[in-house]
């Protein structure tokens, strides 16, 4: 063996969801591909906005020079500037655009923050469930994850917080609408966290960082809007990316943007650009940063996801399924009706329907499904899931939600 | 101080070249445009090939569904292929679209590699003078560059990379056409250090890599081709982009290519693919990732650059300038008539003439000239790099070059 020892243990505990890919192909070849319900990727089915694939026509038509070279790590100026603008609109602060940069993607930013702020053996507290990627984000910086429960409506448990506040602790990162259970952060609940993360600066005489990875900011229901940490505390980050409300997460494009109030922020934000270069990204790509301007308020036809949430959320409760209702992002977080959510991954799996066990969000005892689907493969699935359910009962083997484990809120299996 | 140390200190070390653009831009602002002469950045002026809007212009008209999703981290499939079908055309070995990974750039490239191939500790030797970026890369995955001296002419020193294997020797890292030299290395030297890996090897008992960084790989003059290295050893792995054959570094589109002869080729790819996705990249950008296929051939007016190269290279000489005339890239890197480059790179910015010190690429006593520009930069800026060498001859401090000082292959001061 001559790779390295981490990267080989790390394909070893992310085989599992490739199993269950081949596994998923295999049943699309044998069963036909309208037949196998595919819940287990957040990737949009719906297309971009029609305004996106006009002004892309516009810019590829536009004979000015040098629209595709190098430009500064944090991108366009013009690009920041808009974005800025946008977040002044949407914030009580006023960005400017050196508060701003053009990232590859959300994924991009969060690695771009961490090199930024990370030194090694630095803990971030993460509640859970959680995305299961950001525990190889922290590593790639040699930074530790430190994972926190949720109550049991997936709100923040600030005492938990508080409680694993430490010397070690760096920064909170939260994601908001959340992937996996679509929980939204009240603006209540996030005031709090503010206020304790006030509070322990004060105590440890350093800042604590908050981060807010957003990418689902503008999927949410019911007239809901995602509140602005920005408004709530100053030493924050933000992490986010046109790929859900866009539909165009293949293109990676996103940004970071620091709250205007941070501390230090001329280090801060030196920090992100140089990161954004040393990294490999050196820049977001020049192209999707330029349609950028003419897209901060565009979104794709939320309205489809939300009958998606609504119908399935109807069906599965009538077969007996336990949940909490998801306010936001493409995602469904039931629990399982057997303790062991793998064993009832692969009961679903039997009825050809692909989910996500909750154990690789730290969460065990409960499955994801991603709704960002068509409405045939819900209204096909839907007697899956219910005859799954009716054996898992038959068993007679309890339901075994998150209050009753308390398994949610232990470090996420590697699976994703 | 709450942010990253390292993260500090590479801010501190890097910030002479933001000097240099501050002042540069001063220099513009005061002198106007066309009074400077910028040969301080790799940023080809030459437009992408026609095709290649032709080709963008197609794609966006495209109306098939699910154009900007998420693809397999590793690529599309057909871009995979059609990469694979390109290499295997230019190549004895024949490749499967199983050893390409789409990234974004050779920068992306390179991390991915670094990502998959270090433990921390492993060393990685790297010929000067060299691509500053490369201790940045090395750094991120807790990899420590171990840079040795070229010949004269800037060929490889096969003593030198010999000796500097030891126990934690991971890799070879070479740079060809290179930057900042513009050296192509010759097939028998590539021969020789394949000899010197394989037996290394033997004597070890666990695999050296050869890792090759070859985005100036078309960029080649007066015929040269620039060596395959999968012909010459197989534990090699390939990085490129297109950035500088199809002018588009703004796009960060570009791949890294296995030897199809490579040991344990599944854990080797598996773990780059693994890595392009947590290192936050996810994938290459879609809409390149589509248009690659069309493009492979395509490459831009490599006359003009040997024509820039020619005139440099012919008036430098009259006023007494020594370098090695450059087969490929677009970098000049002639000794300095002072030994002090940082002290001559001022001098010739005096002379609004913007260029780097070899200091920046492990190699002082030289400069970096990149002649990715127009002819009329090159033909304005005459005058001036006249002068200076004109009041450093007159200062009676000789030249000291590279072979006088032996100051190149230091570990290069971070300045870029």
């Amino acid at each position: 063996m001559t790779v390295a020892k981490k990267i080989t243990s790390s394909i070893t505990n992310s085989s599992m969801i490739r199993k269950m890919f081949e596994e998923g192909a295999r049943r699309k070849a044998e069963f036909g591909e309208e037949n196998v319900y595919d819940f287990s990727l957040g990737n949009p089915n719906l297309e971009p906005p029609v305004r996106f694939k006009e002004v892309l026509r516009e810019l590829v038509n536009d004979p000015a020079a040098g629209r595709h070279a190098y430009m500064p790590n944090a991108g366009y100026q013009e690009t920041r500037q808009a974005v800025a603008d946008y977040l002044s609109r949407n914030n009580r602060a006023e960005f400017s655009a050196g508060d701003i940069v053009m990232t590859v993607g959300a994924g991009g930013a969060l690695n771009v923050i961490f090199k930024t702020l990370l030194d090694p053996g630095d803990e971030v507290i993460i509640p859970s469930p959680y995305f299961v990627e950001y525990n190889f984000y922290l590593e790639n910086h040699q930074g530790i994850p430190r994972i926190v429960s949720t109550a049991n409506d997936f709100s923040l448990d600030l005492k938990a917080i508080e409680g694993a506040v430490c010397d070690k602790t760096k920064a909170v990162l939260i994601n908001s609408p959340n992937n996996p259970t679509g929980k939204v952060y009240a603006k209540e609940e996030l005031l709090g966290l503010g206020r304790l993360l006030e509070k322990s600066r004060k105590r440890l005489g350093r800042t604590i960082y908050l981060i807010s990875d957003e990418p689902y900011r503008k999927i949410v229901y019911d007239g809901i809007k995602t509140p602005s940490i920005f408004d709530i505390y100053s030493e924050s980050i933000m992490a986010t990316s046109f790929s859900k409300d866009l539909s165009l997460p293949g293109e990676r494009i996103g940004y970071a943007a620091v709250n205007p109030d941070i501390s230090e922020k001329d280090i801060v934000t030196a920090g992100m650009i140089l990161s954004n270069r040393i990294l490999g990204f050196v820049n977001a790509p020049a192209l999707m940063q330029r349609a950028i301007p003419f897209l901060l308020d565009a979104n794709v036809d939320i309205s489809l996801y939300q009958k998606n949430r609504d119908m399935l959320c109807e069906a599965l409760a009538s077969f007996g399924y336990k949940f909490v209702k998801p306010q936001g992002a493409f995602y469904l977080f039931p629990e399982t009706p057997i303790k062991d959510d793998v064993e009832f991954v692969s009961a679903l799996k039997e009825e050809n329907i692909l989910t996500v066990p909750g154990s690789s969000f730290g969460c065990p005892g409960h499955i994801r499904i991603a709704y960002c689907t068509t409405e045939s493969v819900i209204e096909g699935s839907l007697p899956g899931f219910e005859r799954a359910m009716k054996k898992a009962q038959g068993t007679g083997r309890r339901a075994q939600g998150k209050a009753t484990t308390g398994f949610c809120g232990q470090d996420a299996e590697r699976h994703l």
